[in-house]
């Protein structure tokens, strides 16, 4: 397995997930060691979920999995760049397709950009 | 002050930097509520450094600072996106444009995109 420094965050590296077409920024996640070498071997994106303490391959639950199309490491093998095809077009559990969506304005108030692609409610149901 | 959540990373939140233009992601740092104060007034991105303890205004040796365009904030509070235009051209202290500049390949090899926009040993005389 290509090598990673997890040792700077406890065990975690972070992995940014960028649309593979657009350079969208999609969302922020984490990587211990099992997720690096998952989203390795299946090419699908796997992160840790640092608040559920459990492996998380993104998409399970909504079915927006992000397929892998490109892998960046940086300069001192302490983060990761993915760039994906996002299925289902929206990565952020609230519908919207960047986890970004919110835009810090000249007055420092914040902007909401974009409108939600799903209704969380219709593809979280309990 | 645009309240962050700090609290997941002991007082950290990861910052992504992104070329305001082509969108290519340059580097990702992390910022203390100082470094995310300074970035705010001073439109200059500015993060802590972990290794250093310190604050970083990011170029101040080299003078490749990144002048903030737009800042962007993610669905849980805990993560910055800031869109700068890179004076200089390159973010990476190996002379790198961007310092994602390993792509792992099919075979899990590492290959080098692209070269150097300038030469650290010039820029970073002692």
């Amino acid at each position: 397995m290509i090598g990673l420094n997890f040792d700077k965050m406890d065990g975690l590296v972070p992995a940014v997930v960028q649309d593979h077409v657009s350079g969208e920024i999609l969302m922020v996640g984490f990587m211990n060691p099992e997720a690096w070498q998952t989203t390795l071997q299946t090419g699908k994106a796997t992160f840790y979920s640092r608040t559920r303490n459990t492996l998380w391959t993104k998409g399970l639950t909504s079915g927006n999995v992000q397929l892998v199309k490109e892998i960046r490491i940086d300069c001192d093998d302490d983060t990761v760049v993915l760039k994906v095809e996002q299925v289902g077009g929206a990565a952020c559990h609230t519908g919207h397709r960047s986890c970004f969506y919110k835009r810090v304005k000249e007055d420092q108030s914040i902007e909401i950009v974009g409108k939600p692609v799903f209704d969380p409610k219709e593809v979280y149901k309990k």
